[in-house]
């Protein structure tokens, strides 16, 4: 048995569990901030078996992994102050996962 | 030493907190939510000497476990618009306990 | 790679993790309280290289230490209700350090 402690933004929080519970794991969240992740951002407890370790890997990895989006947010001023949207690349996602160890798991 | 992480439901929380400091274990509360345990639960970090980890899990066992209980919630509409209660047996209660190695602890 | 786990008072918390984060050791935060620290508290996890977690262990403490401050927020009742501020020693601070073996460490 292994403890994963996965440390998410938010925005990929839901996702990430809904996945996760869709294939039966099960996850406790902690309200957290900071940090590893400079906005806001989400810990998971997930208890695994050794052999579904992978498996929850590769889930977190599809949704919470850093990824590059072209926003539109950030406008430029012009001579005679029009706003110019102007396309901007930034990074979004990203995970801090450890695995620890668990010498007993108890559900009662 | 050991670091128990157990997670209860909120409605178990205080009697269990309440029943590890009468014993001198001490706790460390976070506020979680979902996944293991679908109503509102809370985690707790118990630090305990490997010889105490049975004593903490039966202070668990017979605050937390998980037992039936009849309630009179839930209420059948009968013709002419009546509402009849009738009972009700649901599950409350339950644990999930992970026990991890700890390889140094200090308090300063 | 070790995984601490830090519960510091709140008041604490902020200087530990301005100091943390200036040596660009990465820090999550975690909603707490109390038990281990009567008042309320914060838990940081903190994920290090096993020869930085001497290092971390010095910054906790020298932020976190217990240390007596003289308060004199204590009134004394004196004949004739006048009230007397009362110097008072009270404890501050401390820490609650877990070092958890981390088996694999994750970013992505
Ligand atoms: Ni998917
Ligand atoms: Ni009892
Ligand atoms: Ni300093």
């Amino acid at each position: 048995m292994k403890l994963i402690i996965a440390i998410v933004q938010d925005q990929d929080a839901s996702n990430l569990v809904e996945e996760l519970t869709e294939e039966e794991f099960r996850i406790t969240k902690l309200a957290s901030t900071g940090g590893f992740l400079k906005s806001g951002n989400t810990t998971l407890l997930i208890g695994v078996e050794d052999e579904s370790v992978e498996k929850v890997l590769d889930i977190i990895e599809h949704t919470c992994k850093t990824r590059e989006i072209t926003t539109s947010l950030l406008t430029v001023t012009m001579p005679g102050d029009t706003y110019i949207p102007y396309p901007l690349d930034v990074k979004v996602g990203g995970a801090t996962i450890f695995i620890l160890d668990v010498e007993k798991y108890i559900r009662l």
